[in-house]
């Protein structure tokens, strides 16, 4: 059993979802960690974990996402779930009425701690927003972004998106070091 | 003397300024401290200065600002810096033109440690989002910030900000109160 600490209830289902295609089960352990400001997830994900140490009993995962909208310098970047939370999905697409490119770029990052040490997993997919929001499944930025080779949103894909999305690209990484590392 | 850690220059030029009416001097120490992640400037400073003080002899004081625009739910709030560095003066315009309110609040708070315990001062000022990005003077987004009570952006008031401002209100208040501890 993996004990992934995270209070939201989507990232956890996908993993979830994700983790059963590997014979492997996942817990939800709702804890509210402190994360540090810094431009790389990456970092912000190890120190969690670190932080995260003092507080749980053996090992345990955690990820750190973002949406990467290249026009805007890579905004919100790591602080996605903050902006997400007071200008929206409405916030980014006002943001890029007047300007040029719509690429942009979800990253995951995973930190794992095996009870010795910590790894890192990473996953991205490139795509662009949308000129509108569309659909309803999945959380946060979904509505208005669009994978590569893809004419559909994220929230327009529903459970496809667990097969392309930046989670499920970490996420095959993780699972499948683990589900080769024995018991 | 008084060890101000920051690496803003601008923020350094304020405080020295606002120092000097009180005949006090302050150095400015260039550490590249880590921040965390909160809603709340007070506590991104606190834990701030918890963390320096690990690296920093002896007593110090460092600063947290950041602007709140009460239509975009306090955007970009304590993420001001870096929202500052991906969208700019322009992102903050673009996400109001079409809503209807720009109040906005700047805010600004001291940590302080005197070598054995930290206190904390905040000061603010009200205002709104001005329509355009005016004058030249200051630095963030003192170009689009009209204070209230007057016409002018903070970079079109040059030194008279420092009267006026988040920043001039929790010097002051730190200021007075260190002065009056005594040697």
């Amino acid at each position: 059993m993996l004990r992934f600490l995270t209070t939201n209830r989507h990232k956890f289902d996908e993993f979830r979802a994700k983790a059963e295609s590997y014979g492997l089960e996942i817990e939800m352990v709702e804890i509210d960690y402190e994360e540090i400001q810094a431009p790389d997830l990456a970092e912000i994900a190890l120190r969690s974990a670190q932080i995260c140490r003092e507080r749980v009993e053996g090992p345990f995962f955690l990820e750190d996402s973002g949406l990467f909208v290249e026009e805007l310098n890579g905004f919100p970047g790591p602080y996605s779930s903050y902006v997400f939370s007071t200008v929206g999905t409405r916030g980014i697409l006002d943001l890029l009425r007047d300007r040029q490119g719509r690429e942009a770029e979800f990253k995951s990052v995973i930190c794992h701690f095996d009870g010795e040490g910590y790894s890192v997993f990473r996953g991205s997919v490139g795509g662009r927003i949308s000129e509108e929001a569309r659909g309803s499944a999945g959380f946060g930025y979904d509505p208005i972004f669009i994978p590569l080779g893809h004419d559909l949103t994220f929230a327009e894909m529903g459970p496809e998106k667990n097969r392309c999305s930046h989670r499920a690209r970490s996420a095959e990484k993780f699972f499948t070091t683990v589900s080769h590392a024995g018991p």
